[in-house]
């Protein structure tokens, strides 16, 4: 039990100095090598727990991704009517893509890469997410909320008429002055339509 | 008369040799000079019916946006009840950005460094079209098709609800499996949404 209480705690610890190095230099300048040197430990024993620079990254990743994930989860499984929390869910997304872009730019670029690099990780994130705006449009259909609807079909509708909205591209673009009021208008107007059955 | 007829011929024959050098180099490297020694005249001459590099660019970005502008007001204009001109107006727009940016880069790339520079004839051609589709959706609410609808609004969130569909960016990274049906979907949603007057 000690042993592996160490072995975790050397973990943790190879993961905070990884994080820190990373947001300092970047995940393309962040290694194994400077890594155990930050510990003063041999990157042998870096390597005992992660077996490869991209094993580190991903689990970096894995865990910068999940820290938003509970506010999320506790929007869609919260109370309220399905298109109520569509709604509140969607505006989070964009405020929680907005921070990662523009506030913690160095952890974007490590997921941006792993994204770009199909990693399991950020391929489970990106599946989840959709997992749930899928789900809850369903439940929509199910309540009455949203009749005659392709859940399916409407999610990805209203992820590409929100891209505006949340993409890098435009998120950085707009800095520091965001268009919540006009991400709000396009968001009420395709609830709406959603309602109205059309898709 | 004659001498007006003359010189005439000369701007059009500038015009069509500037384009075509325009095509052939880019915007940036096509220049009077090059353009006059194409044609055997001096630029002296090029220069007696367009002031500057940046008037006899303006003037072929001019011409050029202008050729797609009688497909899209015969739309707006045509028969129709509002919202049926107002979807196919939005698709004729994506097919004629999406030739454009696609099949058309350098006039693009001259277009958009005109819009860049806010030339008052890249300006005016965003302000008209702007028009046209505020103008749409306006008489769409006094034809009752639009309840409770600001036309301005309304125009703004189409237009940003649109974006994943016609953006240079997203144009070229969909490339030659353009995201026509997907379009389409997002664009009845809205539409829906319009009807039901939310905005």
């Amino acid at each position: 039990m000690d042993r592996s209480a160490g072995s975790n705690d050397t973990r943790t610890r190879i993961l905070a100095a990884a994080e820190a190095l990373l947001r300092r230099h970047g995940p393309a300048k962040t290694n194994v090598v400077d890594v155990a040197r930050a510990l003063g430990m041999s990157h042998a024993n870096v390597y005992r727990h992660f077996a490869s620079k991209a094993a580190l990254m991903d689990t970096l990743v894995d865990r910068w991704l999940k820290r938003g994930v509970d506010e999320l989860t506790a929007i869609a499984e919260g109370p309220g009517a399905a298109d109520e929390r569509l709604a509140d869910w969607v505006l989070a997304q964009i405020a929680i893509k907005r921070a990662r872009v523009l506030d913690d730019p160095e952890m974007f670029e490590a997921y941006h890469a792993a994204a770009e690099a199909r990693s399991a990780v950020a391929q489970a994130y990106v599946d989840g997410q959709r997992g749930v705006l899928v789900g809850m449009i369903r439940e929509g259909v199910e309540t009455g909320v949203f009749p005659k609807l392709d859940p399916e079909a409407a999610a990805d509708a209203l992820v590409a008429a929100m891209t505006r909205f949340f993409h890098p591209y435009f998120l950085k673009l707009d800095g520091d002055a965001p268009k919540e009021a006009e991400a709000r208008r396009v968001l009420a107007i395709m609830i709406a339509g959603m309602k109205a059955g059309a898709v």
